[in-house]
């Protein structure tokens, strides 16, 4: 099962994808918890055969056309985005030299704000002349849970999906890269559209995380390409690892790691700019493509947040 | 006004503080947004006036006593937490030595499910022996907006409370010090309860966040003492800059620093254990009472979240 939001950003409605062009809306007819949307998730242990239970008896006139409308992130509202630092070794090796990381994966966070859809803009804001990108395996939490034994780890996905973990690599050491503490990783990583994710997400009956390809193009050409046979730790370890450090929720994202060809480790380094064209796909999970553009000045004073 | 949440966690009620010992439970009959608790932060324009309106036309048969209750967050699911790092120049001196910030205020998250009500216990996870404490000033969001200009920046507050910023020293630095990348501070700030806050949230017509004295005790000892007048960068300034590298929404937390007097910056140093009483005070805002206890096995597997 195929699970997106559609309609306009703030406002989206969840829906399945029936079919390769149309997504079943789906509505308080079908059982489906008030509130909608990130309201699914939360309650997904039951809400997911409401849903199947919706797809099974659709009539053709139910449907919306996947061309006459603007998929939204598939978790419109997510609680918290945990990412996972350096979990391929060539990534790793690249960017760390001989720091490797002891113990427990590196986990960091996105703000919940930072999640658009997967044709949305990347939008540059003026601070950054480094605007990079990151193709990950989005896991999304549909069960919450803490010190969640490895062997049951899986129980506890609601689905999978694509993510692109934008990075603004000049940001994040603006304070001074002496010291630690001085990182600015959430400021780096936590602009609006710094989170592409999508095009839908894929029930764990229909996706397999062990091996599964990921790839993503810059205007074309193919800058990442690898695995999710390459992590160096796995999905059902990673739930159980991050479990030890903080309680997971239903609608949390758990981003599991890039493979390595981000634009800063290219020789010489290539950032992304106003025009360009991100494309990342993952094999099982579908396609995105994100266009960038330079940020307007029209953002200034955007109106009151709807939720 | 001074708003709170009351009841089980993970079920608490929202409610306003009408008298010094009694709560007023708010109900969809008083024209608050269905879904109670979050729903009435991100209204919070339009809730505003209706639960000043609310508490005008109360019967005294309407209250709970605060004394048969348990109080919860006063935003008991907050979208993103968010927390400044060495904002008074004290606790930045002893900690970075010469590497001094540039630029921004550091900016890092907490995951929300770190947040608990200022009462709860705060639970010491077996992975460390430096439990330490961080009194602070946690600002509200009742408006969203991006680079939100400072003149204008206290309109988007729906509030102030105490927070304490409870944080395992050398969880953050397990994964190594060599290298900024590796330092695991999601980790180290983002066990569920090291978020204590509370004990309500009062609004700014009640609350001026330019001069009010913090204080942080232990078992009675007095460790931490300061005024918001010692932040390097007031609550104006800090929304306007954190506005501008991610958006803020309504329901997110704002935490602003805390004074020096940590348990780490004590000589010899002293972690909180087993048994130890924080209580945290902020002047118009307060005090809150954590008692600290080691995890108890019982927490492996909790059931499943109530969202």
């Amino acid at each position: 099962m195929k699970l997106v939001s559609f309609g306009p950003p703030g406002a989206e409605e969840p829906g399945v994808l029936v079919r390769p062009d149309a997504i079943l809306p789906l509505r308080h007819s079908h059982g489906l918890p008030s509130g909608g949307r990130g309201e699914i998730l939360s309650r997904w242990p039951s809400a997911e055969p409401l849903l199947r239970s919706a797809v099974d008896r659709y009539a053709d006139d139910d449907l919306v056309p996947l061309a006459d409308t603007r998929l939204g992130p598939p978790v419109p509202r997510p609680g918290t985005v945990i990412a996972i630092g350096f979990n391929y070794a060539a990534h790793g090796d690249e960017v760390l030299g001989a720091a490797r990381p002891k113990g427990e994966p590196i986990v960091f966070l996105k703000p919940a704000s930072s999640v658009c859809g997967p044709g949305d803009a990347i939008v540059c804001p003026p601070e950054t002349r480094q605007l990079d990108y990151e193709v990950e395996l989005a896991v999304v939490i549909g069960r919450g849970g803490q010190r969640i034994p490895r062997a049951e780890a899986l129980e506890y996905v609601a689905g999978y999906m694509i993510a692109n973990d934008v990075t603004a690599r000049d940001i994040a050491f603006g304070a001074g890269a002496e010291h630690p503490l001085l990182f600015q990783i959430a400021r780096a990583k936590g602009s609006p559209s710094f989170c592409p994710t999508g095009p839908w997400l894929v029930t764990p009956d229909e996706f397999d995380p062990a091996d599964a390809g990921l790839r993503l193009w810059v205007n074309g050409e193919l800058r990442q390409h690898g695995s999710t046979a390459g992590m160096a730790v796995g999905v059902a370890e990673l739930i159980a690892s991050v479990s030890r450090s903080m309680a997971l929720r239903p609608g949390d994202l758990l981003l599991t790691g890039t493979p390595p060809g981000c634009g800063f480790q290219l020789d010489p380094p290539r950032f992304l700019a106003d025009g360009d064209v991100v494309e990342a796909e993952i094999d099982g999970l579908g396609r995105m493509r994100s266009p960038v553009i330079s940020e307007p000045v029209a953002v200034a004073h955007p109106p009151l947040e709807r939720i």
